[in-house]
């Protein structure tokens, strides 16, 4: 039987990449270290900063979450209804009974309640893939709460196989802006919430255990919507990649930060133009009016964000259930 | 029967990547078609120019050798005797054929007969891995064929499916010095041929096709040295996601070269520093003498190349057979 590397006591999971195995006291140790690491090198956050958590429900989520209450963060969630079907009610309750176990402050929006549509409908309205509709979104909506709830940050669950599957997808088509924009930090302004990635420097394997060792029940299922996109199977190909070479994944990710990021930095064009208010909801937003970039290119439009033109398509629209919604060719870029 | 798409002919070969079939005579206009482009387009050759091939009797250097002769350049070849048993008697008769049965010009130089060695004592005696000791041989004796023969420009085969696997390696790792250096067209200068590689635009199965249609007998065995090496994985992995999605791995190299390269271009130091003559055979070498980088350390050392490094460990070292040395772990790096 194996046994941890630090107390040699057995082993509850092994970690190639770290060339050791660990018992559920020393990988939660290890997880500490990783997100105090990650966010001290990479400024996310100041001591003890209020943090609002974007929660899906799913295991990233709510160890992120779970990790920032840990190290005295004042973390407070926010948790979407996407309107998927079962598998966003299901979503719902683990981030809910996370919440009201732990005595945590859960901030809850419901997409159909509150704006007439869900992500399946406004997939067909927009004609867009889901994932798509569902990005635009959730970022809109994390920004408005966090703006509301008077938070200047936002932290979500992405983690180490997330963030170099989306490096993946960039390099292989070397998409400059998205690679320049990859980044674990973006800074906030007087329009935007900061954004934070505490769990840059975890993997989706050691994220589950965190969630086992410290009895966090969540949601297992993937999406069904995003099953069958191209971000998954980035995902299998770098995992393909790390079985024959243990860190390679992590030294993708990271070295990208250390020696790509900041050549990047210096060639990229960092003007936002144009940068107005929605008409409809107020939210900053770079479409314009009649003229503008991104708008409604009709003589006289009004300037509308792309949220709000998503409502305006998917309230209109009858209720599509998940089961009618195409899985095929989602591909999800940032 | 699938037909050729220009002549509706029965087709040869399908490539997915041009949602196409080809019959032999079409198939032969697409290699011919893309190696001017790419000539073209990256300023390879001017026209007529006399080249020296560089061929190892695999499909790509015959293949680019008979390219270019048949795109009316004054192309001869050199072959390199390397000592890898079997695999380099066989290697080199593959070259030989292919030049007297076209009356073409084939300069050969032995390893073992004029430098005292072959690649496998080499590695032996270096310890350094086969492919190193090997491209570093390579390099060193095609610059001194050129230089000797009045080629100011040396043609190699590497096809689309080798440079995306080496992008794929210096990316995983994201190196940038190699990064900045991984182009089609190397410019000469006053010490060192022109290094080109008509091939970029054309895939491995494509070169494979051009040679049996033209009737090319080759050496249809990879190195015995490079088994199972990364770059041999490297390749695997861009196969899998080109299944998925034909035409990654073609936009994934030239991608890179339109919109990654002249950023690191323009970040790049692109100065030499302390190039200076070989004390043994008088090549130009970074190598530095008793102060200089890369060379020896020692009070008073002479300036020496990694070229006669190599030598005067390997021939001073009994010979070693083939089956001899590892095939482990082989990091084959450019």
């Amino acid at each position: 039987m194996s046994k941890c590397k630090v107390c040699k006591a057995p082993a509850i999971i092994d970690l190639p990449r770290h060339n050791a195995n660990f018992c559920g006291e020393h990988l939660q140790q290890l997880c500490r270290r990783q997100v105090e690491k990650a966010i001290k090198d990479f400024r996310m956050l100041e001591p003890g900063e209020r943090v609002l958590v974007a929660v899906s429900g799913g295991k990233d989520s709510l160890a992120v979450w779970d990790l920032l209450v840990d190290l005295g963060y004042q973390a407070d969630g926010v948790y979407i209804g996407l309107g998927i079907g079962e598998y966003s009610d299901e979503s719902g309750g683990y981030a809910q009974r996370f919440a009201d176990e732990r005595g945590l402050t859960l901030h809850t929006i419901d997409l159909r309640d509150e704006y007439g549509y869900d992500v399946p409908t406004a997939a067909k309205a927009t004609r867009r893939v889901p994932c798509s509709a569902c990005g635009t979104s959730k970022r809109h909506l994390f920004d408005r709460a966090a703006h509301d709830g008077g938070y200047a940050v936002v932290a979500t669950g992405h983690n180490l196989d997330d963030e170099a599957a989306v490096l993946f997808g960039n390099t292989l088509r070397w998409d400059i802006d998205y690679l320049a924009r990859q980044l674990p930090v973006l800074p906030g302004d007087e329009h935007f919430p900061r954004k934070v990635k505490p769990l840059v420097r975890l993997t989706e394997r050691e994220m589950a255990a965190w969630c086992i060792v410290r009895g966090i029940d969540y949601q297992v299922e993937e999406c069904p919507m995003a099953a069958g996109n191209r971000h998954l199977g980035y995902k299998e190909t770098l995992n393909a990649v790390e079985a024959r070479s243990p860190g390679s994944k992590a030294s993708f990710y990271l070295n990208f930060l250390d020696n790509m990021a900041p050549i990047l930095a210096e060639s990229r064009q960092t003007v936002v133009e144009g940068l107005g208010l929605c008409e409809r909801c107020g939210a900053p937003t770079t479409a314009g009016g009649s003229t503008g970039p991104g708008g409604s290119t009709e003589g006289g439009a009004p300037r509308v964000c792309a949220f709000c033109r998503i409502v305006e398509k998917s309230a209109a629209h009858e209720p599509v259930p998940v089961e009618l919604v195409t899985t095929q060719r989602n591909g999800r870029r940032r």
